[in-house]
This record gives structure tokens, C-alpha cells and sequence, in this order.
């Protein structure tokens, strides 16, 4: 169940950048992660950040493209990038749509034919792909965050939200905030659950908010000139059900940025820090 | 001649990163750079690193991987990342190896033919795109460093060397150090000068010093795993040269670090800092 092998590694900021595969039995396919074991993961446990990735994405453009790992070690913290969904599966109509299917998984476990025989990113990541961290690297278990971008935001809300025993620590960068109200969302749960969008509100931050779901505060980052704010992402939506429910959201609106890993990296530091902190006074 | 278009830009840590398109008259092509303009640029001109990149890279590796927006904006240094060669220009083998032709451009300004009608990088830094950067973007001209990674590295060695009151600080990153005493080099300089070795040694950062070139402090980061380490970059041969010669090199040997981006992103924010403080000082 936890077997996994490294398929490439490097050194970096003193740790290691792991590239890592496994058969995902949940998925019923292989699977690629990375990992990144900040300097003192050699000698000691360590609390971890597990970053969820956006639409289009594999395990790799954060790693590459973000310059976490800076910040990481910096903190002696490690970063678990999963993929964003089950890879040739032969779904039908799984390579049709950017946003539905190969490389949008979002982090949901998919209930309709023929969605759901492979796509069930979330009992993947909370309950495979965690065991396999847990029990394969050197981690503080009762430590762990969880933020993410766009769709991998709206992921980290969303398992934040239902799991805060397990992610001490939610944020979330550019995080699509309901899935139910934006073409994004609608396009891919309507295929993944079907129509009666009831069934939609355990996988909606925003939903589960207003369903009870609570968490500490809720850390968002957003750019001002994000090509996606309007339609798509609606951090208004958060904030208006997070005022109306008493949960605590520190939304950021940071002036010029756009939705690309130009914003990424230009946050993601403050996030480690963040989640660091947070780890540790808990 | 210093026309340019700005095709892409994004706000990255309080700054812009710009990537940029020109024709050149020099290399006879469309060239595209990219320009990191840090926050303080916008009131006040700044000092400037030039980076150079390796075999097969473009402007963008460096941009998107190295994470270097963070530092240059904490020093307010604009860094200026050049193409590695002409593109498209029909030559006849330019595609043929990626150690020659695209993406191989050496820095240098072939006189062989086909290649000496369009690989003239050397040129196109040191003039063409010097003059349109001085004149195109808020730079304190007498304040320029220059660095880069293995092909690139080499280029600033030599253009470092070659001009040492333009580029007042020199580094350089996993270098080719000797490009007339390795494959890479040979290969390539049999093409752009024949095979008269005389011709090849004013691009040679090793047989420059040895006849006499100079600059302040060099400094040199290897990674102690690098793949290309004993066949390619040769740091031994820049090192005894230097010795015998009086050059005052730091050759930093870093352990475990292999020849990829997690290389140059662990080190980057060494050299932007270094750059910034030789600048100021001189």
C-alpha cells in the first residue's frame, strides 16, 4: 500500500526535491508526487505543508516554478505536491476538456459513470496518499497545513474545512471559492455527480461554511488583476458566507498580480511562514 | 534600433517581470529577452545583472525556475535574461545538435560559414542589446554585473573578462570553464572558427587569463554531483590558470548539488546579493 519509489532527486536549499511514483489502489493507476525534505528532515521529524496544484497542472510546475523550497527549509518544513488527478485511465472523455477530467481532478471523489471508477482525488489524498506520506518520510503526523492554487485553493478549503483535526492550518492562493456558482465548478460537478447540485456541497467551500464547517482563521491570497477573479474564482462569495457564519477569513487583495506562478512565488513565502507558525503554536 | 515590444508582463514580488521581443539587426532574427524590473525602478534607475543561460534554454528557464525576482527586488537589481541564440534563421544544421546551432550559441561571433551570418551573440549582447537596455530601461549604466549558468556561465566569464569597465562584477555558476578543452566547446567552436585553436582562445575564459586578462575577484559555484563536472565544466583548469596568473578566484564547491535548476535556484540569491554590494562599493 505505501510502496513508492524515488524516480529522480536533488539536492536543494541544503534539503532534497524527491520525485516520487506509486500504484494508487484508491485511483487504480500510477501516481506522481514530490516531495521536499527540508535540511533538518535528516535529523528530525518535521511538520508538513501539502500544497494542492490547479487546473492543468501534474506534481511538477509548483516545484519547479514556485521557489518553495527556499522557504521550506528556511522553516524545516516539507512540501507534498500530489498530482491534480488519475493519469490514463482510459476514462472516456477524460482528455476532451482542461477542466474536466486529465489535470482536473478537483480533489473531489466523483459518484457518476464513468467518472467514478477513477476519479476520487479526495479519499486519495486524505486517506492514501497520506498514510504513504505519513508512514514513508520524516513527519510530525499531528502537523500538517494545507493551502493550494485555484483549483488546488479550492481543494485546501474544501479538505481543510471537513478534516481541521488533520490540517491544523488552511490557506489558500487564488482558491476557485465556490464551485457551484462558476463555470469551472458547474462543467465538472455536474459531470462528476450529476445534476441535483445538492450533492455538490460537501466538495464547496462555500457550501460547507454555510452548512456549519469551521475551521481557524482561513488565510486567501487574491490578485487585483487576476483574469479569473470575476467568473470563476469569486472570493466575494467567501467572504460574504464567512461574515455571515463567524468564521474568521483573512482575504488579501494584492494590488497588480495576476493568475500565474509570478503570483505564486511572490506569496508563497508569507504562506510557509505562516503555516510554520501556526504548526508550532498549536 | 533600440525598438522593442513588451508581449508579456507580471506583477512578481512588488515588481514587473516583462518579457520582451525585438529584431535584431545584428543576428538578422526576432530575439526575445526578459527583464525583471524590481519595485524601486519605478522611481529611480538601478544597477543591472545580466544573466546567461545554458544549452538549450531560452530567456524563460531562468525566469520561470530560478526564483531570482525574489532577491532582485530585495536589492533592486533589474536582471536582463538574453536568448541563447538566433532563432529560425534557416541555417543550414542548426537543428541538428543541441550542443550547436539553436540554443547553442556560445556567446561568440562565428566566422565560419553558414554560421557567421547569424551567430554573432557576442556582438548582439555586448552592443545591440547593451545599448537597448541602457537606453530602454531605468538602468544606472555604469553599475552592470554579469553571471549565468554552464553555457552561459562561460559567456560571462569571457564577456566579464573582455570587459571588465562594463561589467564590473563577474560570477558565474557551473560554468564551462575551458571551452577549448572540452566536448561541448570543441564541437562547437570547430564549427563557428574551423579548426585553427588559436582563433577559439579570445572565448575562452581560461586562455584569456592566461594571456593576461583580467578582473576583480571571480566567483565560481560548482555543484560537488554535477554530471557534466569532470568531462565539461573542468573548474580545475579556471582555478590553476588562476593560480598561476594572479586572478583572484572563489571557487566555491558545493556539495551534492547536481547541473539543473535546483542548483541554480539554491545559489542565485548568493550571487544578487554579492552583485549588489561589489556595485555599490565600486
Amino acid at each position: 500500500m505505501t510502496d513508492f519509489q524515488i524516480v529522480e532527486h536533488h539536492q536543494c536549499f541544503e534539503g532534497k526535491q524527491l520525485f516520487c511514483q506509486h500504484h494508487s489502489t484508491v485511483l487504480g493507476c500510477a501516481m506522481n508526487f514530490a516531495v521536499y525534505l527540508p535540511p533538518k528532515a535528516e535529523l528530525l521529524d518535521c511538520p508538513v505543508l501539502w500544497f494542492l496544484s490547479g487546473l492543468t497542472c501534474t506534481e511538477g510546475n509548483f516545484i519547479v516554478k514556485s521557489g518553495v523550497q527556499r522557504y521550506a527549509a528556511e522553516h524545516s518544513m516539507i512540501v507534498v505536491s500530489p498530482d491534480t488527478s488519475p493519469r490514463g485511465t482510459a476514462t472516456a472523455g477524460e482528455d476532451a476538456d482542461y477542466a474536466l477530467g486529465t489535470g482536473a481532478g478537483f480533489y473531489v471523489d466523483a459518484t457518476q459513470a464513468p467518472w467514478s471508477k477513477h476519479y476520487r482525488m479526495y479519499s486519495y489524498i486524505i486517506e492514501e496518499l497520506q498514510q504513504l506520506i505519513v508512514s514513508g518520510f520524516p513527519v510530525l503526523a499531528h502537523q500538517q497545513a494545507i493551502t493550494g492554487f485555484s483549483m488546488g485553493g479550492h481543494g485546501a478549503l474544501v479538505l481543510g474545512l471537513r478534516h481541521p483535526g488533520l490540517f491544523r492550518s488552511v490557506s489558500a492562493l487564488a482558491p476557485i471559492c465556490a464551485p457551484s456558482q462558476c463555470p469551472w465548478g458547474k462543467n465538472a460537478y455536474k459531470a462528476y455527480f450529476g445534476s441535483d447540485v445538492e450533492t455538490w456541497s460537501v466538495y464547496d467551500a462555500v457550501q460547507l461554511i454555510s452548512q456549519g464547517a469551521r475551521h481557524s482563521t482561513i488565510y486567501v491570497d487574491q490578485g487585483s488583476d487576476d483574469e479569473f477573479l470575476g467568473e470563476q474564482l469569486r472570493p466575494e462569495l467567501l467572504q460574504q458566507v464567512c461574515n455571515q457564519n463567524g468564521q474568521d477569513l483573512r482575504l488579501r487583495m494584492l494590488d497588480g498580480y495576476d493568475h500565474s506562478f509570478y503570483f505564486v512565488s511572490s506569496v508563497i513565502g508569507d504562506h510557509v511562514a505562516l503555516h510554520a507558525e501556526r504548526l508550532q503554536q498549536g
